[in-house]
């Protein structure tokens, strides 16, 4: 375990060196003719790096593991790829993931990220939701760039499985805004699942699903590798879950149970109420209705999904998805340190109190 | 002008049946497998049609002139493409069109949409958000179905254009947004245009780039008729300013002086700036940086654009660049009755009084 988090901690330089060269603090007409052709007029770069660039770069550096980027290395050289040719690709979910975290904040309502005011309350509401956006496209700069450089079979399957992932992205999220606002009822566990699927597998799911591509990997190899790693995207949500509702080191991040403050269906949640009396299914769906930061609520509400074993449930669960996947993986991956490495590192994502 | 508007009329019925076709009022398994691959688990589809396609179908349906897939279909036709095999494509920077509604009113906290509340004010900004992501990236579905009937360099082609226009409508937003908040001072007349050929010049260039490469074209042409319909959309843009700051029927859809509320640096606001007494910029400045609905602050503040001569000066700039973009393609262009409508189509779009 010790081992992952120090191989996590030396990649970060590289990683946020790479994308410092793709993303710089500023931007100058140069990097953006780069990438957009020639400019007719002309650019108000004062204004941009201040409406966008800032932003952007105000939440990377409130850190993050960037494990997505660490996943798509270890995959590719698990691969036997030549990582100097597409190493800069793997900052492209990371970049993503980013924007994402400016949007689910506006979208949430939220306060503080990583310990300061979310990007939002800073810039306001348009700027955030604007920059998003940027953070979507702008990583695909770097295909622009590489066009010459990889192959055009290759390069189409890169944007394919860019597309998809968006898509699934913005599903899942619809998925999780209106289970948040209480609008359906008794959703299920493979529903759940599907959910996490489209928003938390996504990210992890691109970062392999683009390693493989770009590695010269098959079909077969995608779906396969594609599902491992959302499998521990799933697998990292529901751990996220688990510490949200349990005390630890954790609470230092993430507030203790914000997740029923936000009236999230957990999968906890999904279990407690099947599995719950009449009296206890009916209270906890009322608490999570109410959107409360009232401490006494929010502990009932706990209390409730530690009363029917739903926290080892939740554990379960995730361990069970990342081990299936990593069967499947397991025979098409030749021995590798990296491919140990990837082992690791899965079970250090689900294991993880931090 | 009475020609074209029957033209645009006649195109929207088909233009809509092709949306239909790729956007269904409601989405099912079968649809989202045939873009996104089996399903792992199981979709909550009623939850995900509620949650996006129903503000999908709200915003769709409450009309626009279609006019970005018409200017797609003249080019096309003009470049003598196959139209049958391209068509589906041209409703891309529709879809995309309509997502900017969706976040453009969530980022200036607009109440009204097309006489009707807008999206986040019915489903919540939550929603509005995600939607409109979820309408950037879906129309790439019609690149994935067409994998295997267009060949892949003019489908690269096709995914750059998209990727390029994008990061240009971000960009284009982020000015926008700036300068409304009064952070900026003294922009300039190329910066504004500049400004609009990244915000609203967009959705029409990508319309003529998509045509361009999906018919066959060169890079050169590419690069004339973007600009072309670059400019038909800068020059609609300034035209919609000067009827925001006029009379007519056009005050129906749009309120009488909202930019000014918005404080919005148009092209008037500009030149004004350049020619006004210092007393009279002074005002202007300070009515725009209030956000006032104050009926008699905003005829105040049109009185300064006319007294300048500013709506004149704003309608001839619009003029020439349609007039000098349109120089440029006369010659690369073969004579055909579908030129003759492109010639036609940008003239009614500047002098449009709806």
């Amino acid at each position: 375990m010790d081992d992952i988090i120090r191989f996590l901690e030396e990649k970060k330089p590289f990683i946020d060196s790479k994308i410092r060269e793709h993303f710089p603090e500023k931007m100058d007409s140069g990097y953006l003719e780069e990438i957009l052709g020639k400019t007719r007029h002309e650019y108000d770069l004062d204004s941009i790096n201040k409406s966008i660039t800032e932003p952007v770069w105000d939440i990377l550096k409130r850190g993050g593991k960037r494990w997505r980027p660490t996943l798509f290395l270890l995959i590719a050289k698990a691969m036997g790829a030549d990582l100097e040719k597409i190493q800069d690709f793997a900052i492209i979910p990371e970049i993503i993931h980013n924007g994402t975290l400016m949007a689910d904040d506006v979208e949430d309502g939220s306060d503080l990220r990583r310990g300061k005011p979310c990007i939002h309350k800073i810039y306001g509401v348009d700027v955030a939701v604007n920059t998003s956006s940027f953070m979507f496209y702008m990583p695909l700069a770097i295909l622009i760039k590489n066009r010459d450089t990889i192959d055009p079979k290759t390069l189409l399957w890169v944007y394919e499985i860019y597309v998809k992932e968006m898509i699934n992205l913005s599903i899942g999220q619809g998925l999780d805004i209106w289970w948040h606002k209480g609008k359906a009822d008794g959703i299920t566990e493979k529903q759940y699942l599907q959910m996490c699927s489209c928003k938390t597998g996504t990210l992890a799911r691109m970062a392999a699903k683009l390693a493989v591509a770009l590695s010269g990997g098959t079909e077969e190899q995608e779906e396969k590798i594609g599902r491992f790693a959302e499998s521990i995207g799933i697998a990292f949500q529901i751990q996220d879950d688990i510490l949200s509702a349990s005390g630890g080191k954790f609470q230092e991040k993430k507030g203790y149970g914000d997740d029923i403050t936000e009236g999230k269906r957990t999968l906890m949640v999904i279990y407690s109420l099947k599995k719950a009396s009449e009296g206890d299914k009916k209270r906890l769906l009322q608490i999570l209705d109410m959107h409360t930061r009232d401490k006494e609520l929010i502990k009932e509400a706990i209390d409730i999904l530690h009363k029917y074993g739903s926290i080892d449930y939740a554990s379960g669960v995730a361990r069970d998805i990342v081990s299936d996947a990593w069967k499947d993986i397991d025979p098409i991956l030749p021995e590798s340190d990296a491919k140990k490495k990837l082992k690791t590192f899965a079970d250090f994502l689900i294991e993880r109190d931090i």
